[in-house]
């Protein structure tokens, strides 16, 4: 049974429930769901190569975490429960500065592993180093959008050089020619990157015609430091320098006000709430779900690094997005439990082109099978309510991405090799940052 | 190896860490921490019936729960994104009104096995048919402190009804004689019990020596009406009562000010903190931590019920505070992860009177093994952390509960049993309240 991690091949799902319904899926050879249905079986039996008995799962699409700094895992749990500040200066920029590529190939394959274990199918990845996520992220099997963190603050010299890191990164992701990995342009933040490089930025996402991933307004600093030193909010600036698209994943949004969000709304920008990531370091404001929900933006979920949450379990966000918005604009109606998992699904998968987040006929095959029989499934009286609000990425026990087997009946290829091999990068980096 | 369930046997587990360093335990046939550290092997391999290799595994305290109602897991994702007053009139009372001693004894099984395979050994818990409850936790093997929901409204015939009830409890648990359950008083809250019963309650549990669980300001609307009501907050009528002893956990405390919470701890009440449930019900407030530990006051932590959590996982309840307690009071110190662990272990152990909450020699051998070869504790920078900030209840591989294995590398005795039993009380209860 070893071979069914190996390729692709015609599957068949079988004893599943789509949508509370008793199903079978079929997926063909192309990973693409070619039936899903009580007639599926019948109709594909002869077809499959595999078949998956689903004993009563239920079965979704895959999740997709739209803001992620993945090679971060690697510093799960090195600092905590300190000023944002003093954490960056202090703790989490030191350790930084002495990141192989090895490291983020090794923290970017323990995301991967984790991602997939809690049901995550694809991701929205900043970081440095990208070249080696990308080996990592091909390796994996999952999906992802992967951009360079352009940081200029201000200098011509440096501007110059992270636009050259830019292109190259987004020529070798061009030259890997894997349809499960993409580039975008990642300036990050409107307080790191000058005008000149939004610009530069912005240009050049739509030149190629990627992705634009970038952090805005996750503190109030930010938007008072933007109005004393450009007159302006940061999503004016944004706006001015071209950023604002429907090609744009804005991180974040914690201080957006509501013209903003009508602005986000029109402009199209994919919006990813953070909630674990803005609770830990203490944003004292959520993005207002409300406003952007009545504008008709398009407002996704992401974990942020494993440094502010410490996780990427992809069920646990979905359950604080939604009790966060309860809870900071207290209405308990908020964000409901149907809409959480719509941002983890179809809304992450539309904002970076995965296709429809959907179990849909002709939709690429990226299912999860949630155990129906452990405690947090029982009793069912409302699947959807039971993924949102009681279950955590444990119940995950079966993952395919774009039609390939990454774990069956909780068993991941490799996962021994690459929880050695992240606990070893990790030591390292802490023992040379220490020697330094 | 079956037989490791059946009864308290000597002993030895091996290879775990305890506080960081490597660790052995030895647990007596009387269900006490006998020995701890590298030398227990030594000193007792020939003493113990049974060894666990712990495979590097994190030991710890078993969790405490310290506010819960258990049986409510038959009500699981039946109700959600309510406003409470709705929520309580349209679903979850007329549901409750057709519960039996049947359905209270799968729903407090069901939550058992959540709880053990969540790494919980002992909760306090507060519903109706308490017997029926008695008997679930006397048959899964973990700690309680059960008490019957004491509501009068302010009826005399109720109250004398309720008082009645009460001491068929006590009465009915001291005749089990069993050293892991015991009673307590239940005054629901100041707003559903008079003076009189709140009176009776702290008399009668004094005169038994017993605790006394009740629910206190969760909302802003029962300071106001109280205020309205008897011209002073609810913490002074429950302390006119004399409601507010050391034997005393008031669960949520949402709403105390500063000199309520003083005067918890000069009472020596024990907060339970519950997180989860007021984001889900938008309590619009969270318990003063900051105050409550400038105090001195005991905190401890809770899930509430599966109606308005969902689930009874303790290691999310753990970050779930510490991250509400940040956000909230606008603080990203508050609430450190060896503040949550302890919350969650020893402060909840020393509320209920379950021993000391740690693994010291002497102690009830309530012990968890918590994996180490499992993403969420790659890498291992700090072990807190990790527990707190990155794991859900699902890392947990083995759990000991007075000295008896509950739960061995992730099997549980009777699971599908339980799982089955619980789904098919639920769905009853749900006809039946459809049918009438």
């Amino acid at each position: 049974m070893n071979d069914i991690f190996l390729k692709n091949y015609p599957l068949l799902i079988t004893n599943v429930k789509v949508a509370g319904l008793p199903a079978d899926i079929f997926i063909d050879e192309n990973g693409v769901i070619a039936a899903v249905g009580e007639h599926a079986r019948k109709q594909h039996k002869g077809d499959a190569e595999f078949i998956i008995d689903g004993d009563g799962a239920i079965a979704m699409p895959g999740l997709v975490n739209t803001h992620t700094h993945a090679a971060m895992t690697l510093l799960r749990g090195y600092a905590d429960d300190m000023v944002l500040q003093e954490w960056l200066n202090k703790k989490i920029w030191p350790l930084e500065s002495h990141l192989t590529g090895s490291d983020v190939y090794w923290g970017t394959r323990l995301a991967c592993l984790e991602m997939i274990r809690t049901g995550t199918t694809g991701f929205n990845d900043m970081y440095f180093f990208m070249e080696d996520a990308a080996r990592a992220v091909a390796e994996t099997g999952i999906r992802a959008v992967l951009c360079y963190g352009f940081i200029d603050l201000g200098s011509p010299e440096k501007r110059e050089a992270e636009c050259r890191a830019t292109e190259r990164l987004v020529a070798h992701i061009r030259s890997l020619d894997n349809p499960r990995i993409r580039a975008a342009a990642g300036p990050h933040a409107p307080y790191t990157v000058s005008k000149e490089g939004l610009r530069w930025c912005a240009e050049f996402a739509a030149e190629q015609q990627i992705g634009i991933h970038i952090h805005v307004s996750e503190t109030e600093k930010e938007v008072s430091d933007s109005v004393a030193q450009h007159g302006k909010r940061p999503v004016a600036v944004l706006d001015e320098c071209g950023i604002l698209s429907s090609r744009t994943v804005a991180a974040h949004c914690c201080w957006l006000d509501e013209p903003e969000c009508r602005l986000f709304a029109q402009r199209g920008v994919h919006v990813s709430h953070n909630p674990t990531s803005n609770m830990k370091l203490a944003t004292n404001r959520v993005m207002p779900y409300h406003w952007l929900k009545a504008a008709g933006a398009n407002i996704t979920l992401g974990t942020d690094g494993c440094s502010s949450n410490n996780n990427l379990d992809m069920f646990e966000a979905m359950k604080t997005a939604s009790l966060l918005q309860k809870f900071s604009w207290n209405d308990p109606t908020l964000l409901s439990a149907p809409e959480a998992l719509q941002m983890a699904t179809s809304a992450g998968s539309r904002a970076l082109g995965f296709g429809t987040g959907t179990l849909a006929t002709g939709s690429p095959a990226d299912i999860v099978l949630v155990s129906s029989r452990t405690a947090c499934n029982v009793p069912m009286h409302n699947p959807v309510s039971n993924i949102v609000y009681s279950c955590s990425g444990s119940a995950v026990e079966t993952v395919i991405c774009n039609g390939k087997v990454l774990m069956l009946e909780r068993e991941v290829p490799y996962e021994r090799e690459i929880l050695a091999g992240a606990q070893e990068a990790a030591s390292g980096l802490v023992q040379r940052a220490a020697q330094s």
